[in-house]
């Protein structure tokens, strides 16, 4: 098991982009489990495809098991499994400080929303934040993949 | 994707036993969904462990994928995320006319249930009953070990 340990912000301008065109990803969710509060993600990334089992989130760390599928089997569970919700973005790596941010600029239902991640080691590493990010969004569950799945962003405030 | 089909049955009587001990199975659900009706399983199978998404169940058959993954990362996630339910079991591989039947002899709260399943290339198939085999069970929802994780054989009909 991977401990995945993240904040996560969000971003304002275009500052960080380098030019580079980021990777596609389409994703969704299995299972997005209020009870267990576990989380079951089939993600198709560029040329690769995961099927990635997340514990429940409690402060900035979860659980996490990931595991490599192949994209055919990813591109079918999205469509048959997954219709209740997905997420389209492109995700670019943007170096800064030392550390590596993916920032996510989120399409279709999402957009125009865009955040940044950065992963750390713990959840109290030291970390420079670039100009670029905004407020801290880390515990906001709104903005977990597998809720604005289910409410996309675009749909926020509205009945 | 493979497709799954497969039908069930009740088992009365040790006549299908070989003496082989069998293969134990420990396995739990990550999600069970109500919702989408898609199921995601760990499975500790002898030395062998599996992460298995499988669609909604559609007259005896379901759309199904299976992917190996270590015996250390199972283990955890039953002990971890699957905490609402798990199924013990013993599996058998019983041939019978031309047909590999597996019987199933459930342990913990859901002993004594045996159940064998005998997986068909089509559903209409025509297969030949052993004798040990009783009531048909296919449709009966209560039996599906995800069912069976989150209401134990030995708890149904109380309250």
């Amino acid at each position: 098991m991977a401990k995945e340990i993240e904040r996560k912000f969000l971003v304002a301008g275009d500052e960080w982009r380098d030019g580079s065109p980021g990777v596609p990803y389409r994703q969704g969710y299995l299972s997005a489990g209020a009870d267990a509060g576990c989380t079951v993600r089939v993600r198709v990334a560029g040329k690769c495809a995961f099927l990635t089992v997340k514990g429940p989130a409690a402060a900035g760390a979860r659980d996490e098991y990931e595991y490599p599928i192949p994209v055919a089997d990813a591109e079918e569970m999205l469509e048959r499994l997954c219709a209740g919700g997905r997420v389209e973005k492109v995700r670019h790596r943007v170096p800064f400080a030392g550390r590596t941010w993916e920032v996510d600029v989120f399409g279709g239902e999402n957009a125009p929303l865009v955040v940044a991640e950065v992963e750390l080691p713990r959840i109290d590493a030291a970390v420079s934040l670039p100009p670029w990010v905004g407020a801290e969004v880390t515990d906001d569950l709104r903005y977990t993949n597998a809720a604005l799945a289910r409410a996309p962003y675009s749909r926020w405030g509205r009945p």
